[in-house]
Protein backbone atom coordinates (compact mmCIF):
# COMPACT_ATOMS: atom_id res chain seq x y z
CA UNK A 1 0.00 0.00 0.00
CA UNK A 2 1.54 3.40 -1.06
CA UNK A 3 0.38 6.56 1.33
CA UNK A 4 1.57 10.14 0.88
CA UNK A 5 0.84 13.02 3.44
CA UNK A 6 0.00 16.24 2.43
CA UNK A 7 1.26 18.92 5.21
CA UNK A 8 -1.61 21.00 4.51
CA UNK A 9 -4.78 21.86 2.61
CA UNK A 10 -2.76 24.87 0.95
CA UNK A 11 -0.47 21.97 -0.37
CA UNK A 12 -3.63 19.47 -1.55
CA UNK A 13 -4.40 20.41 -4.76
CA UNK A 14 -7.39 17.54 -6.60
CA UNK A 15 -5.48 15.19 -9.03
CA UNK A 16 -3.60 13.77 -6.43
CA UNK A 17 -6.69 12.22 -4.89
CA UNK A 18 -7.71 10.44 -8.38
CA UNK A 19 -8.38 6.79 -7.44
CA UNK A 20 -7.39 7.23 -3.88
CA UNK A 21 -8.81 6.42 -0.49
CA UNK A 22 -8.29 10.44 1.13
CA UNK A 23 -8.08 10.28 4.84
CA UNK A 24 -8.83 14.36 6.07
CA UNK A 25 -7.24 15.37 9.43
CA UNK A 26 -8.34 18.38 11.25
CA UNK A 27 -7.88 17.45 14.73
CA UNK A 28 -8.41 20.91 16.23
CA UNK A 29 -11.34 20.76 15.72
CA UNK A 30 -13.48 19.84 12.45
CA UNK A 31 -12.89 16.27 12.22
CA UNK A 32 -13.12 15.60 15.66
CA UNK A 33 -16.30 17.21 16.28
CA UNK A 34 -17.46 15.29 12.92
CA UNK A 35 -16.30 11.93 14.76
CA UNK A 36 -17.79 13.22 17.75
CA UNK A 37 -21.27 14.01 16.24
CA UNK A 38 -21.71 10.37 14.36
CA UNK A 39 -20.78 8.83 17.34
CA UNK A 40 -24.21 10.72 19.25
CA UNK A 41 -25.88 9.19 16.52
CA UNK A 42 -25.89 12.20 14.08
CA UNK A 43 -28.04 11.17 11.00
CA UNK A 44 -24.93 12.94 8.77
CA UNK A 45 -22.65 16.12 8.68
CA UNK A 46 -22.72 18.04 5.61
CA UNK A 47 -19.69 20.04 5.24
CA UNK A 48 -20.25 23.43 3.59
CA UNK A 49 -17.42 26.05 2.50
CA UNK A 50 -18.53 29.40 3.66
CA UNK A 51 -21.28 30.62 6.23
CA UNK A 52 -23.82 31.18 3.17
CA UNK A 53 -23.42 27.87 1.96
CA UNK A 54 -24.34 26.33 5.55
CA UNK A 55 -27.45 28.67 5.26
CA UNK A 56 -28.28 27.46 1.87
CA UNK A 57 -28.30 23.80 2.68
CA UNK A 58 -30.20 24.17 5.78
CA UNK A 59 -33.25 22.12 5.84
CA UNK A 60 -35.90 21.97 7.78
CA UNK A 61 -34.98 20.21 11.48
CA UNK A 62 -31.20 20.36 10.77
CA UNK A 63 -28.67 21.81 12.92
CA UNK A 64 -25.96 24.59 11.70
CA UNK A 65 -22.87 24.26 13.55
CA UNK A 66 -19.38 25.44 12.88
CA UNK A 67 -16.98 28.77 13.76
CA UNK A 68 -14.94 31.55 12.30
CA UNK A 69 -11.93 32.57 14.05
CA UNK A 70 -12.45 29.75 16.85
CA UNK A 71 -15.90 31.48 17.97
CA UNK A 72 -19.25 30.12 17.20
CA UNK A 73 -21.17 31.62 14.49
CA UNK A 74 -23.53 34.23 14.97
CA UNK A 75 -27.23 32.62 14.63
CA UNK A 76 -25.63 29.32 14.58
CA UNK A 77 -27.06 26.53 16.70
CA UNK A 78 -23.69 25.04 17.71
CA UNK A 79 -20.20 25.83 17.40
CA UNK A 80 -16.98 24.00 16.37
CA UNK A 81 -16.54 22.54 19.75
CA UNK A 82 -16.68 18.55 19.84
CA UNK A 83 -18.44 18.69 24.02
CA UNK A 84 -21.96 20.46 22.33
CA UNK A 85 -22.16 17.60 20.12
CA UNK A 86 -23.73 15.40 22.29
CA UNK A 87 -26.47 13.07 21.60
CA UNK A 88 -29.27 15.01 23.16
CA UNK A 89 -28.75 17.73 21.20
CA UNK A 90 -27.57 15.72 17.53
CA UNK A 91 -29.16 12.20 17.72
CA UNK A 92 -31.32 12.18 14.46
CA UNK A 93 -30.27 15.12 13.02
CA UNK A 94 -28.81 16.22 10.60
CA UNK A 95 -25.64 18.65 10.62
CA UNK A 96 -24.64 21.46 8.53
CA UNK A 97 -20.82 22.15 9.69
CA UNK A 98 -19.09 25.02 8.29
CA UNK A 99 -15.10 25.50 9.35
CA UNK A 100 -12.06 27.43 8.37
CA UNK A 101 -9.78 24.74 6.99
CA UNK A 102 -11.34 21.46 7.78
CA UNK A 103 -14.60 21.42 5.39
CA UNK A 104 -12.37 23.03 3.25
CA UNK A 105 -9.59 20.11 2.59
CA UNK A 106 -13.36 17.57 2.57
CA UNK A 107 -14.52 19.57 -0.70
CA UNK A 108 -10.36 19.48 -2.03
CA UNK A 109 -10.97 15.73 -1.65
CA UNK A 110 -14.14 14.63 -3.46
CA UNK A 111 -12.29 13.31 -6.37
CA UNK A 112 -10.65 10.40 -4.38
CA UNK A 113 -13.01 7.48 -4.81
CA UNK A 114 -13.39 7.50 -0.48
CA UNK A 115 -12.93 10.00 1.09
CA UNK A 116 -12.52 9.33 5.21
CA UNK A 117 -12.47 12.02 8.19
CA UNK A 118 -9.78 10.63 11.28
CA UNK A 119 -8.66 12.10 14.32
CA UNK A 120 -7.31 11.15 17.84
CA UNK A 121 -10.05 9.97 18.28
CA UNK A 122 -10.78 7.18 15.75
CA UNK A 123 -7.34 6.71 14.27
CA UNK A 124 -7.40 2.99 14.37
CA UNK A 125 -10.89 2.04 13.16
CA UNK A 126 -10.16 4.39 10.07
CA UNK A 127 -6.69 3.15 9.40
CA UNK A 128 -9.07 -0.40 9.26
CA UNK A 129 -11.44 1.03 7.05
CA UNK A 130 -8.75 2.27 4.71
CA UNK A 131 -7.39 -0.96 4.77
CA UNK A 132 -10.60 -2.61 3.84
CA UNK A 133 -10.84 -0.37 0.73
CA UNK A 134 -7.79 -1.70 -1.14
CA UNK A 135 -6.69 1.28 -2.44
CA UNK A 136 -3.68 3.87 -2.20
CA UNK A 137 -4.04 6.27 0.80
CA UNK A 138 -3.40 10.18 0.71
CA UNK A 139 -3.58 11.42 4.10
CA UNK A 140 -4.56 14.97 3.85
CA UNK A 141 -3.53 17.14 7.06
CA UNK A 142 -5.63 20.21 7.03
CA UNK A 143 -3.57 22.61 8.83
CA UNK A 144 -4.14 26.28 10.32
CA UNK A 145 -4.04 29.26 7.76
CA UNK A 146 -2.54 27.76 5.35
CA UNK A 147 0.30 26.23 7.44
CA UNK A 148 1.33 22.74 8.99
CA UNK A 149 -0.26 22.14 12.47
CA UNK A 150 1.54 19.53 14.82
CA UNK A 151 -1.90 17.87 16.07
CA UNK A 152 -2.88 16.96 12.39
CA UNK A 153 0.88 16.25 11.74
CA UNK A 154 0.83 14.28 14.78
CA UNK A 155 -2.75 12.31 13.65
CA UNK A 156 -1.15 11.46 10.32
CA UNK A 157 1.33 9.63 12.12
CA UNK A 158 -0.65 7.87 14.63
CA UNK A 159 -2.96 6.61 11.82
CA UNK A 160 0.40 5.32 9.64
CA UNK A 161 1.28 3.41 12.53
CA UNK A 162 -2.18 1.71 12.79
CA UNK A 163 -1.98 1.38 9.15
CA UNK A 164 1.36 -0.36 9.48
CA UNK A 165 0.38 -2.37 12.47
CA UNK A 166 -2.77 -4.06 11.05
CA UNK A 167 -1.87 -4.53 7.51
CA UNK A 168 1.36 -6.15 8.81
CA UNK A 169 3.19 -5.19 5.98
CA UNK A 170 5.37 -2.67 4.99
CA UNK A 171 4.11 0.66 3.92
CA UNK A 172 5.22 2.95 0.81
CA UNK A 173 5.64 6.14 2.39
CA UNK A 174 6.54 9.28 1.05
CA UNK A 175 9.21 11.51 3.23
CA UNK A 176 6.79 13.40 4.77
CA UNK A 177 4.92 10.75 5.86
CA UNK A 178 8.20 9.04 7.29
CA UNK A 179 8.53 12.48 9.21
CA UNK A 180 5.13 11.66 10.48
CA UNK A 181 5.81 8.69 12.05
CA UNK A 182 9.10 9.29 13.35
CA UNK A 183 6.94 12.42 14.62
CA UNK A 184 4.25 10.09 16.51
CA UNK A 185 6.41 7.78 17.42
CA UNK A 186 8.65 10.23 19.31
CA UNK A 187 5.52 12.01 21.07
CA UNK A 188 3.53 8.66 21.43
CA UNK A 189 3.40 9.12 25.24
CA UNK A 190 2.96 13.24 24.67
CA UNK A 191 -0.22 13.80 22.50
CA UNK A 192 -2.03 16.23 25.15
CA UNK A 193 1.36 18.01 25.83
CA UNK A 194 2.45 18.04 22.16
CA UNK A 195 -1.55 19.20 20.80
CA UNK A 196 -1.16 21.73 24.04
CA UNK A 197 1.97 23.36 23.00
CA UNK A 198 1.34 23.61 19.14
CA UNK A 199 0.06 26.89 17.36
CA UNK A 200 -3.72 25.98 17.42
CA UNK A 201 -3.49 24.36 21.22
CA UNK A 202 -1.93 27.84 22.55
CA UNK A 203 -4.87 30.03 20.65
CA UNK A 204 -7.25 27.43 21.86
CA UNK A 205 -6.05 28.02 25.37
CA UNK A 206 -6.03 32.01 25.25
CA UNK A 207 -9.64 31.45 23.95
CA UNK A 208 -10.30 29.58 27.20
CA UNK A 209 -11.09 26.28 25.34
CA UNK A 210 -8.66 23.72 27.15
CA UNK A 211 -12.03 21.47 27.61
CA UNK A 212 -12.04 21.45 23.61
CA UNK A 213 -8.06 20.12 23.43
CA UNK A 214 -8.55 17.43 26.46
CA UNK A 215 -11.48 16.39 24.19
CA UNK A 216 -9.58 16.13 20.68
CA UNK A 217 -7.24 14.19 22.54
CA UNK A 218 -8.33 10.78 23.17
CA UNK A 219 -6.66 7.91 21.64
CA UNK A 220 -9.31 5.69 19.99
CA UNK A 221 -12.01 6.15 22.34
CA UNK A 222 -14.26 5.96 18.89
CA UNK A 223 -14.71 3.39 16.46
CA UNK A 224 -16.77 5.37 13.72
CA UNK A 225 -14.99 6.57 10.85
CA UNK A 226 -17.79 9.54 8.81
CA UNK A 227 -17.16 8.78 5.45
CA UNK A 228 -18.93 11.13 2.34
CA UNK A 229 -21.46 9.32 0.57
CA UNK A 230 -22.28 12.17 -1.97
CA UNK A 231 -21.85 15.38 0.18
CA UNK A 232 -23.35 13.72 3.55
CA UNK A 233 -20.45 12.71 6.09
CA UNK A 234 -22.00 8.97 7.21
CA UNK A 235 -20.88 5.98 9.67
CA UNK A 236 -18.71 4.23 6.96
CA UNK B 1 15.29 33.29 19.82
CA UNK B 2 12.43 32.75 17.02
CA UNK B 3 13.07 29.86 14.17
CA UNK B 4 10.84 29.41 11.70
CA UNK B 5 11.26 25.92 9.20
CA UNK B 6 10.17 25.74 5.89
CA UNK B 7 9.27 22.62 4.07
CA UNK B 8 10.76 23.00 0.34
CA UNK B 9 11.45 25.75 -1.46
CA UNK B 10 8.18 25.73 -3.68
CA UNK B 11 7.28 27.31 -0.13
CA UNK B 12 9.51 29.97 0.59
CA UNK B 13 8.45 33.73 -0.09
CA UNK B 14 11.21 36.33 0.04
CA UNK B 15 9.05 38.00 2.08
CA UNK B 16 9.53 35.90 4.81
CA UNK B 17 13.59 36.41 4.90
CA UNK B 18 13.57 40.20 6.19
CA UNK B 19 15.15 40.50 8.85
CA UNK B 20 16.67 37.06 9.75
CA UNK B 21 18.81 34.80 9.52
CA UNK B 22 18.58 32.28 7.07
CA UNK B 23 19.97 28.94 6.79
CA UNK B 24 19.61 26.91 3.34
CA UNK B 25 19.53 22.93 3.89
CA UNK B 26 19.64 20.63 0.75
CA UNK B 27 21.65 17.55 2.29
CA UNK B 28 21.60 15.32 -0.95
CA UNK B 29 23.89 17.13 -2.08
CA UNK B 30 24.39 20.97 -3.03
CA UNK B 31 25.16 22.40 0.82
CA UNK B 32 26.90 19.19 1.09
CA UNK B 33 29.20 20.10 -1.82
CA UNK B 34 29.44 23.51 -0.76
CA UNK B 35 30.54 22.92 3.01
CA UNK B 36 33.32 20.31 1.69
CA UNK B 37 34.46 22.59 -1.17
CA UNK B 38 34.90 25.40 1.44
CA UNK B 39 36.83 23.15 3.94
CA UNK B 40 39.20 22.43 0.96
CA UNK B 41 40.00 25.17 0.25
CA UNK B 42 37.57 27.00 -2.38
CA UNK B 43 38.21 30.77 -2.47
CA UNK B 44 34.15 30.97 -2.53
CA UNK B 45 31.43 28.87 -3.80
CA UNK B 46 29.32 31.16 -6.83
CA UNK B 47 25.85 29.81 -6.58
CA UNK B 48 24.19 29.93 -9.87
CA UNK B 49 20.07 29.37 -10.86
CA UNK B 50 20.86 27.94 -14.30
CA UNK B 51 23.36 26.44 -16.43
CA UNK B 52 23.61 29.93 -18.71
CA UNK B 53 24.23 31.56 -15.44
CA UNK B 54 26.67 29.72 -14.61
CA UNK B 55 29.05 30.06 -18.08
CA UNK B 56 28.33 33.55 -17.51
CA UNK B 57 29.41 33.86 -13.97
CA UNK B 58 32.95 31.67 -14.43
CA UNK B 59 35.80 34.19 -14.98
CA UNK B 60 39.46 32.83 -16.11
CA UNK B 61 40.85 29.82 -13.66
CA UNK B 62 36.75 29.48 -12.27
CA UNK B 63 36.01 26.19 -11.80
CA UNK B 64 32.32 25.27 -13.06
CA UNK B 65 30.30 22.39 -11.06
CA UNK B 66 26.45 20.99 -10.38
CA UNK B 67 24.39 18.90 -12.08
CA UNK B 68 20.74 18.15 -13.66
CA UNK B 69 19.10 15.69 -13.00
CA UNK B 70 21.77 13.79 -10.62
CA UNK B 71 24.43 13.88 -13.19
CA UNK B 72 27.33 16.66 -14.46
CA UNK B 73 26.68 18.84 -16.30
CA UNK B 74 28.07 18.73 -20.57
CA UNK B 75 31.16 20.45 -20.42
CA UNK B 76 31.36 21.39 -16.45
CA UNK B 77 34.46 20.62 -14.57
CA UNK B 78 32.83 19.14 -11.56
CA UNK B 79 29.62 17.07 -10.69
CA UNK B 80 28.08 17.92 -7.46
CA UNK B 81 29.42 15.10 -5.63
CA UNK B 82 31.12 16.09 -2.59
CA UNK B 83 34.08 13.79 -2.99
CA UNK B 84 34.71 15.76 -6.29
CA UNK B 85 35.68 18.78 -4.41
CA UNK B 86 38.88 17.79 -2.92
CA UNK B 87 42.09 20.05 -2.09
CA UNK B 88 43.87 19.20 -4.89
CA UNK B 89 41.09 20.71 -7.09
CA UNK B 90 39.52 23.17 -5.38
CA UNK B 91 42.15 25.04 -3.08
CA UNK B 92 42.27 29.00 -3.91
CA UNK B 93 40.22 28.76 -6.80
CA UNK B 94 36.61 29.77 -7.08
CA UNK B 95 33.76 27.49 -7.64
CA UNK B 96 30.79 27.97 -9.74
CA UNK B 97 28.13 25.82 -8.77
CA UNK B 98 24.34 25.27 -10.25
CA UNK B 99 21.62 22.31 -9.05
CA UNK B 100 18.06 21.87 -9.57
CA UNK B 101 16.90 23.15 -5.97
CA UNK B 102 19.76 24.24 -3.93
CA UNK B 103 21.23 26.92 -5.40
CA UNK B 104 17.57 28.05 -5.99
CA UNK B 105 17.42 28.14 -2.42
CA UNK B 106 20.08 29.96 -1.36
CA UNK B 107 19.07 32.98 -3.99
CA UNK B 108 15.07 32.21 -2.55
CA UNK B 109 16.40 33.55 0.99
CA UNK B 110 18.82 36.92 -0.19
CA UNK B 111 16.57 39.34 1.41
CA UNK B 112 17.56 38.05 4.57
CA UNK B 113 20.01 39.73 6.23
CA UNK B 114 22.51 36.81 6.50
CA UNK B 115 22.39 33.54 4.64
CA UNK B 116 24.38 30.76 6.07
CA UNK B 117 24.31 27.01 4.57
CA UNK B 118 23.90 23.87 6.77
CA UNK B 119 24.15 20.15 6.20
CA UNK B 120 24.85 17.70 8.41
CA UNK B 121 28.29 18.02 8.51
CA UNK B 122 28.46 21.41 9.74
CA UNK B 123 25.32 21.40 11.80
CA UNK B 124 26.65 22.29 15.38
CA UNK B 125 29.48 25.21 13.68
CA UNK B 126 26.03 26.67 11.70
CA UNK B 127 24.25 26.63 14.85
CA UNK B 128 26.78 28.25 16.63
CA UNK B 129 27.20 31.26 13.96
CA UNK B 130 23.62 31.37 14.03
CA UNK B 131 23.08 32.26 17.35
CA UNK B 132 26.74 34.96 17.69
CA UNK B 133 24.25 37.15 14.85
CA UNK B 134 21.76 37.43 16.95
CA UNK B 135 18.70 37.57 14.85
CA UNK B 136 15.26 35.17 14.26
CA UNK B 137 16.16 32.09 12.10
CA UNK B 138 14.76 31.00 8.77
CA UNK B 139 15.58 27.24 8.24
CA UNK B 140 14.94 26.78 4.17
CA UNK B 141 14.65 22.83 3.35
CA UNK B 142 15.33 22.56 0.12
CA UNK B 143 13.59 19.57 -0.75
CA UNK B 144 13.07 17.53 -3.88
CA UNK B 145 11.51 18.29 -6.94
CA UNK B 146 9.46 20.81 -5.03
CA UNK B 147 8.85 18.30 -2.27
CA UNK B 148 9.51 17.95 1.26
CA UNK B 149 12.81 16.10 1.10
CA UNK B 150 13.83 14.11 4.83
CA UNK B 151 16.92 14.54 4.88
CA UNK B 152 16.39 17.86 4.38
CA UNK B 153 13.97 17.99 7.83
CA UNK B 154 16.37 16.00 9.35
CA UNK B 155 19.37 18.04 8.82
CA UNK B 156 17.03 21.15 10.04
CA UNK B 157 16.03 19.12 13.52
CA UNK B 158 19.84 18.37 13.43
CA UNK B 159 20.43 21.81 13.84
CA UNK B 160 17.61 22.94 16.11
CA UNK B 161 18.75 21.16 18.21
CA UNK B 162 22.27 22.39 18.34
CA UNK B 163 20.43 25.84 18.59
CA UNK B 164 18.68 24.44 21.40
CA UNK B 165 21.62 22.98 23.23
CA UNK B 166 24.20 25.98 22.44
CA UNK B 167 21.67 28.93 23.29
CA UNK B 168 20.98 27.17 26.40
CA UNK B 169 17.43 29.00 26.47
CA UNK B 170 14.25 27.71 24.96
CA UNK B 171 13.12 27.82 20.85
CA UNK B 172 10.35 29.51 19.77
CA UNK B 173 9.39 27.22 16.81
CA UNK B 174 6.76 27.23 14.39
CA UNK B 175 4.71 23.82 14.24
CA UNK B 176 6.79 22.74 11.39
CA UNK B 177 9.89 22.90 13.58
CA UNK B 178 8.97 20.96 16.11
CA UNK B 179 8.37 18.42 14.36
CA UNK B 180 11.25 17.89 12.74
CA UNK B 181 13.02 18.43 15.91
CA UNK B 182 11.32 15.48 17.08
CA UNK B 183 12.28 13.79 13.78
CA UNK B 184 15.90 14.12 14.47
CA UNK B 185 15.47 12.71 18.51
CA UNK B 186 13.72 9.85 16.95
CA UNK B 187 16.21 9.17 14.19
CA UNK B 188 19.64 10.36 15.90
CA UNK B 189 21.71 7.24 16.05
CA UNK B 190 19.97 6.11 12.25
CA UNK B 191 20.88 9.28 10.10
CA UNK B 192 22.52 7.41 7.39
CA UNK B 193 19.74 4.92 7.13
CA UNK B 194 17.22 7.75 7.32
CA UNK B 195 18.85 9.41 4.42
CA UNK B 196 19.07 6.11 2.36
CA UNK B 197 15.33 5.46 2.46
CA UNK B 198 14.34 8.63 1.66
CA UNK B 199 13.18 9.52 -1.83
CA UNK B 200 16.47 10.70 -3.07
CA UNK B 201 18.63 8.55 -1.04
CA UNK B 202 16.78 5.85 -3.27
CA UNK B 203 17.31 7.60 -6.54
CA UNK B 204 21.12 8.56 -5.98
CA UNK B 205 21.30 4.46 -5.05
CA UNK B 206 19.56 3.72 -8.51
CA UNK B 207 22.21 5.72 -10.02
CA UNK B 208 25.08 3.81 -8.72
CA UNK B 209 25.78 6.77 -6.01
CA UNK B 210 26.29 5.57 -3.09
CA UNK B 211 29.13 7.02 -1.79
CA UNK B 212 27.95 10.60 -2.23
CA UNK B 213 25.05 9.30 0.65
CA UNK B 214 28.39 8.80 2.95
CA UNK B 215 29.90 12.02 2.25
CA UNK B 216 26.70 13.69 2.94
CA UNK B 217 25.74 11.66 6.39
CA UNK B 218 28.69 12.52 9.14
CA UNK B 219 27.80 14.67 11.74
CA UNK B 220 29.69 17.64 12.06
CA UNK B 221 33.40 17.07 10.72
CA UNK B 222 33.58 20.13 9.91
CA UNK B 223 33.64 23.84 11.48
CA UNK B 224 32.99 26.10 8.06
CA UNK B 225 29.85 27.58 7.36
CA UNK B 226 29.85 29.00 4.09
CA UNK B 227 27.87 32.16 3.90
CA UNK B 228 26.76 34.46 1.87
CA UNK B 229 28.75 37.82 1.15
CA UNK B 230 27.11 39.95 -2.12
CA UNK B 231 26.93 36.78 -4.16
CA UNK B 232 29.93 34.66 -3.23
CA UNK B 233 29.02 31.99 -0.51
CA UNK B 234 32.48 32.13 1.75
CA UNK B 235 33.93 31.20 4.86
CA UNK B 236 31.92 32.65 7.30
Amino acid sequence: MQVQVISSVNEASSARFHHKTAIIIDVLRATSTIITAIAAGALCVIPAETVMEARALQRPGDLLGGERFCRKIAGFDLGNSPDEYTEQVVAGRRVVLTTTNGTRAIHKAMRADHVLTASILNAEACARTAIELRRDVVILCAGSHDEFAIEDGLCAGLVLDKLHTISGVGLEMDDFGTAMLALYRHRSTLIRETITNGMTGKRLLKLGMKRDIEACSSVDIYQVVPRLNGDLLMRA
